[in-house]
């Protein structure tokens, strides 16, 4: 990602992201004439000054806008909202107004799911507010909506991962379902990447975010992708993906997304992607071949009626991948959704 | 528990425990004349007093030692400590103190696991340095500890339950096994009890300890157990049962123990014991019939040569107990245990 100015050598930069996904629907039913794509590219754009970043690049097809960020991605579907952005930019000032132009122009007048998630960061200290501190942004996060929850899963002290959910408690009530549709969300969060693996991404070491994405691999991580990637100066680089042959996962709105700091004094990868898989193994052993990270987070959110359902289950078996041994792993069953959480590392390290 | 004295009509008090099992060994294997049990019962009552509690009654069989204490209980095995206090006990204050009087006295010289844990305070402002929060206590652990991990289970917003223990990295170091003997805990950590219930144990209603643990049905909750029960003035319980058949359930020290605080403003009540069971979901469904809680939290730790191993596999299988829904669970794998956490309450509450 962009680098920031600084007084002291390397500047540190915050490669953790901060991921915001919300699904809306309406109270009444009545969605056929909504969708979050009427809103205007320039209500985008002031929405993202809020946050602190801007539009660089953007793709679309018939089911997804997607944004590469000054800080991040951005994808905009019929009735899904992921904002995913790193740096000191601050996502959940932008609720208010989100809100408020999802009722005035996309027709949306209801909150059906969120999720907000990231890991911990390396210097919270250098973040502005309410991120300082996930207790500040649950309040946020909390002052909006209904039935939310928060987790942490992981060790608290070293790696861990929070999130922030809605959970509505008791059964039968049929507006709380939750997300009906196939629904799966795969990210890889890595740290302490290979040096040489991570100069590709400079602009001393590649000419164009072209070439950066073929000498690394990330063309072959997922197939069948329009790629929109962005090399950034003097380093720094962003990719999203979105599907280019007619099919389920371009009706759903798949996409990828790839953001790295390469800087060695602070290196980060993530990796996500919502394509359903019966089984993620073969995507993240190639995830983790290509970048080489000494440690990673995993994450894998898959609901009932998603092909990746017992995609959780089969990782929660999963003690190692090569070289890469699993120090922690939590799975989580949550209304509609099951969620693992794992934390692998490379021994010695 | 004992009720502290105060201003305004019923005086609050923090029935949630702070749990702390500490296991050791030594870094030379000659553990033949090693015993936590060589330590005199006036060196606890030292330690008991930094802690800011006291001994009230004693049992003991062959294999373990059991104090009631003015707060919750202690049991002191071969090479076990289980210190268990509520309201504004300090118990990570007696870390040093202790581990200079196991190394002195009971000849261990090396700390093989340690677990710390706690259910969240309802008012974590009246508790004392350095437990008025996690995130303190989890420094003064780590001050003493090396490999140390934390964790925060279920939702942080409302109940949730923080556990401490050592979770070493990487693998072949054979002094980092951990506990190769079979040991398991459950523990249900009940809030909102049924009033007439908590009328129990109030010195209105019963006369005696004993009253009050047969009215109840206490005595039928584990069977062949050893009863040390206390009833506070002016209401209050707690009971500690140690096994009193021979058989491999005397031979490993196995214990219950329960403390209740009735007040209807703050009704609390726990359960643990390590009693080995392929199943738990008798004894929960007993402890569930016999209290009527609004909600509770059930943890269950077991290690691989557990006769309960399998029991909180079985457990995230368990999505009722009869009323009781359950809302939150999470699994946990650490190097030696697996543990499941589960949060369950009435519908509608």
């Amino acid at each position: 990602m962009a680098d920031v100015g600084g007084s002291s050598g390397v500047q540190y930069f915050e490669g953790v992201e901060k991921l915001l996904e919300i699904w809306f629907t309406r109270n009444d039913g009545a969605v056929k004439q909504c969708d979050l794509r009427k809103i205007s590219r320039s209500k985008w754009e002031s929405l993202l000054k809020i946050v602190r970043c801007e539009v660089i690049s953007f793709v679309r097809n018939e089911h997804v806008d997607a944004y590469v960020l000054s800080e991040s991605s951005m994808f905009i579907t019929n009735r899904r909202f992921i904002l995913k952005t790193c740096g000191t930019t601050t996502p959940l000032l932008c609720l208010k107004p989100l809100l408020m132009l999802v009722e005035q122009y996309a027709g949306f007048n209801e909150v059906e799911d969120v999720f907000y998630s990231r890991k911990n960061f390396k210097r919270p200290d250098l973040q502005l507010s309410p991120h300082k501190a996930f207790e500040q942004e649950v309040a946020v996060l909390n002052s909006f909506f209904k039935d939310g929850a928060a987790y942490c899963m992981g060790n608290m002290i070293e790696d861990c991962w929070y999130l922030y959910t809605l959970n509505p408690l008791g059964e039968g009530n049929k507006a709380r379902r939750g997300i009906q549709e196939p629904d799966q969300t795969l990210e890889i969060l890595m740290s302490d990447l290979d040096p040489d693996i991570m100069n590709v991404f400079t602009r001393e070491e590649s000419s164009s975010a072209a070439e950066a994405t073929q000498k690394s691999g990330i063309d072959k991580l997922i197939p069948n992708m329009v790629i929109d990637d962005f090399l950034f100066e003097p380093c720094g680089y962003s990719m999203n993906g979105i599907s280019k042959k007619a099919g389920p996962e371009l009706a759903a709105g798949c996409y990828m997304t790839i953001h790295i700091t390469p800087e060695p004094e602070f290196s980060y990868v993530s990796f996500e992607s919502n394509v359903p898989q019966s089984s993620y193994k073969e995507v993240i052993s190639r995830v983790l071949e290509t970048f080489q990270p000494g440690k990673f987070v995993i994450t894998v959110f898959a609901n009932k009626a998603s092909a990746a359902a017992a995609s959780p289950k089969e990782l929660e078996r999963h003690t190692s991948f090569g070289d890469w041994l699993r120090h922690d792993v939590q799975y989580c069953r949550f209304k509609n959704y099951d969620l693992i959480y794992a934390f692998y590392s490379k021994f010695p390290s």
